[in-house]
């Protein structure tokens, strides 16, 4: 018997820009003609049916005016195309337009988009950079910061993935007046969920401004943009790996993902995470760290943004109960929950222990009485 | 306009031992039940039908017997099983059966598993560790250091995958006796490739001793199992991210891995890649590296080896010199090759460029004349 050390110890440095603005378009092309991406001149322009028309052809256009390859790469937009099959019809489009290890991946859209084309660059070639071009309010709380990438399963949302980060983001606010109100919506539940679990202030901002954002007001949204940046770069900077501190950031999540999928869609995924903040207040006020006062200003909140703030008729309760067993924090078959602490903080149960053990008939009574 | 820097520069640390020797599952069960994987519990043993009766079954009771949680997922032997579709059914079936971010994959058989069962790892849940009980010499030379993992698609093999370290490798050399001798002449293929690229002492002592490893001789095999590990680490250890030097582990893969496809999996792996060292040899020989004596000496090993040194009458040689522009080498649409520099080292063209661009009539001419 012998042994073999293989020693791997290396510094890495994933470290990268946030650019927050109006219309970075130009900004986007000079950075990937002038070094972000090094001498790459080979694009894939991931994006969705939707964007396409409004940020991906441009996009395309511009960077193959400047002299580079660039192919388009569209999905049928929407939460349903996060899965393995789309990831698998455009890595077979980039492989038969010949896209190789040299290419750099360009994610233009939503939230769905940079988690899908993030992940395929992530796995494209054992690896291929990418920068994402968020598009709307729910990339721009969710999926600017973290390097969370995934796709989602019949049996659990986000649980096939990979921690990748991007290269850089930008956050193009102008692109938010061309979200349907039921996107901007649903985007706000995330800037909710932030303000809640880590940002009084915040809270304050939104309750004083809720209608300039879902009207598109520029100062307002750049605000916004901003606050959500610095929430999740506070937490996900502690820990990023999402080992103890990050769970905070699945607030509302837990019950959420899970409505989320029994709804099969129907609900868009802030919305889904609006009730499932709801539902969590609820175990929180159980808990002693909510007081009634709280739950009604969020829920007034909520409403004000057009959420949904109840668990909608057609959902099957006890398939939501079960469903919460797919959640990526559940251990020893145990469900865990993050529990916030009032408005602005989160319990800590333990020093780096964030997460608590709820009996299933607690989630059961709690989701029966919504 | 404004900028937010996300700062993530840290130290890493993936370093792994690799265990060899002779029946390692009592060390692989103390490993993993001790703290190599720390708390973790449950177990997916992930091997293929042939191996599953040899050895998975054995590691999953014994697994079972020491208190953990485990359960085999089983796909169909060979190379054609390395796809997304089964990676797919294999992530399906174990989120059926409750398994989560809190498990540790087990790959338990030869390069396909190793592969497979690691590119698994590093994208369920976002990544759980993983470690390869590796049953084959290919495994032994090729899967065990480097942390290449990846699955092949219809345009390109290895093309979708990761880089993902295991938490441990262990190469039990007793397992090899239970090949056909088809298998092990082709792992030998990659041993060659190894004493070709890096060891000339190696290719002395494969001269000398190559009917003893074929017949399973445990110190021959072992000094072979070490011998592989050594070069591939040199290698690996210098150039993790194959920037440049790790490059020249292609050696034979640039027309191996095209004739592989092309035969549509008739030939294994290894018999594919002898071809392809073959088909290089000559390259290197018209490039004035490399003379017709170590031609004819490299030759007659791998003629002992029982492998093929020509490319099968059935091959369409013109599909082969087309499917040679999926080599992740190519770059600006150019072939590209690493060549050898007489026997047991490789030529730098520049300093850190391994590989040279090659006119796609000389790769013709070359694969025309054998």
């Amino acid at each position: 018997m012998s042994k073999f050390h293989v020693s791997l110890k290396k510094v890495v440095d994933d470290s990268y820009d946030v650019e927050i603005g109006f219309d970075l378009v130009n900004k986007l092309i000079d950075d990937l003609q002038f070094g972000l991406v090094g001498s790459r001149k080979k694009f894939a322009v991931i994006t969705d049916s939707i964007v396409k028309d409004l940020y991906g052809a441009v996009i395309c256009d511009r960077l193959r005016e400047a002299g580079c390859q660039a192919e388009m790469f569209v999905f049928e937009a929407g939460e349903k195309s996060k899965t393995r099959a789309v990831k698998e019809q455009l890595e077979d489009a980039m492989l038969a337009q010949g896209f190789r290890r040299d290419c750099c991946v360009v994610a233009v859209g939503g939230g769905v988009v940079t988690d899908l084309a993030g992940f395929l660059a992530g796995t494209y070639g054992r690896g291929v950079p990418f920068v994402s071009y968020a598009t709307t309010l729910l990339a721009a709380a969710d999926a600017s910061v973290g390097g969370k990438t995934a796709v989602d399963t019949p049996l659990a949302t986000n649980l096939i993935g990979l921690f990748n980060q991007p290269k850089k983001v930008y956050i193009d606010v102008a692109a938010w007046k061309t979200l349907p109100g039921r996107q901007i919506s649903s985007g706000m539940a995330e800037t909710v969920k932030h303000a809640m679990l880590g940002d009084a202030e915040l809270f304050d901002y939104l309750e004083a401004h809720m209608e300039e954002i879902l009207a598109g007001d520029p100062d307002a949204c750049t605000y916004i943009a901003n606050a959500n940046c610095r929430v999740k770069y506070e937490v996900v900077m502690k820990d990023e790996r999402e080992s103890g501190l990050r769970e905070i950031l699945n607030l509302g999540h837990t019950v959420g993902r899970a409505i989320e999928t029994v709804s099969d869609y129907r609900l868009l995924h802030g919305e889904a995470v609006a009730v499932g903040l709801v539902a969590e207040m609820h175990l929180a006020m159980r808990l002693g760290h909510l007081t009634e006062e709280e739950m009604s200003r969020t829920v007034r909140l909520l409403k004000r943004a057009n959420l949904p703030t109840e668990i909608p008729e057609y959902i099957d309760r006890e398939a939501l109960v079960k469903k919460l067993y797919t959640d990526k924090k559940v251990r020893d078959g145990k469900l865990r929950f993050v529990v916030q602490d009032g408005i602005g903080a989160m319990v800590e149960f333990a020093p780096g222990v964030y997460s608590v053990p709820v009996e299933e008939e607690v989630a059961r009574e709690i989701i029966r009485s919504m």
